[in-house]
């Protein structure tokens, strides 16, 4: 019985840390409020996270960028097209954040604006996370140039984030599906134009 | 000279403003630590912001979009072709945020991803400002399909800002780059298969 509320107390901080990075970033994710939100006493916070605040949003990252992964593989799995991959994932994002009262962005993509230089730790899980949705991403899209392949899943990338921002400007899910529309349209329209013409 | 004094402190206080929501967005800009930093005495800031933070933040906000909107303008003249305008773009952001030490990102994106839905004010400067690059951008494109300029205009702006995002993962200018290249090689290529069957 202690040990499930001393877990579920560990789960709590984790995951109200989570919420907090989405809707305002590491600057607005101050700890007592992570413990004041999430219900737990302030001892718990500093058992189980003896470092304190870098070591809290390090783990919450881990978890977020675990999550992120594996639904990136899902939708570009290998099995559907690239541009019906672009097209879902956009898509299951505009819902997913409408569901959540289109008010919580990109925990990954709020903490990596937030980054001072000190914070080397954070930034490796940022940079890395981003570095694999890269590398998911990539040997997926229908591109006999490598280099091309590379820097259009950089822009996937960057879109998706970008797309959290303009999300939350406005409030709604609508630049997430623009994104994917148009990212899906310059796939089949460019993989169709390599079809033609070959890059050697 | 006490004008003049009393002028450049209401204008430190705008760029200092506008630097630290650059570093860290809004959450992490600090009333007392905008003082400090920007050198001024307390007194100025609630002389010439009586309103505080929300109207210090809104009017750094104002001055960053008008000078965005003007460089946008800039490079989006409709003397260039689209695919130089975003090269143009993309190089010219990748070397200014190399030349800022590769750890400022967009005020407005910064800010954007740290508001809370109270921030209604804010909020409409973040929103129009973006509405306002796409409808500069969108214009200039080589696409017959009204829609499919709006969805390309969206996509450039949540790239852009994207860049940002994983440029300071990176700590460098190159996802800017990639993302300008790719984006350009997408209108020339796109472009080219409009001419060969235009889009009714």
């Amino acid at each position: 019985m202690a040990m499930s509320n001393a877990k579920s107390a560990r789960g709590r901080l984790l995951e109200t840390t989570q919420d907090m990075l989405r809707e305002s970033g590491m600057s607005g994710t101050g700890i007592k409020n992570v413990v004041a939100r999430s219900g737990t006493p302030i001892g718990s916070l500093y058992h189980y996270f003896p470092e304190g605040k870098t070591q809290l949003v390090t783990e919450s990252l881990r978890i977020n960028a675990e999550k992120s992964r594996k639904l990136l593989a899902y939708f570009f799995d290998g099995k559907r097209s690239a541009a019906a991959a672009l097209r879902s994932l956009f898509n299951t994002a505009a819902e997913g954040f409408e569901r959540a009262g289109a008010n919580k962005g990109c925990a990954i993509g709020a903490v990596t604006l937030d980054l001072m230089p000190a914070d080397t730790g954070i930034r490796d899980v940022c940079k890395g996370t981003f570095g694999q949705w890269v590398e998911i991403i990539a040997p997926q899209l229908p591109f006999s140039d490598k280099r091309f392949r590379h820097s259009f899943a950089i822009t996937v990338v960057a879109a998706l984030e970008g797309a959290f921002v303009l999300g939350k400007a406005t409030q709604s899910g609508d630049s997430f599906r623009a994104v994917g529309e148009c990212l899906a349209s310059m796939v089949l329209r460019s993989a169709q134009r390599t079809r033609q013409k070959p890059l050697k």
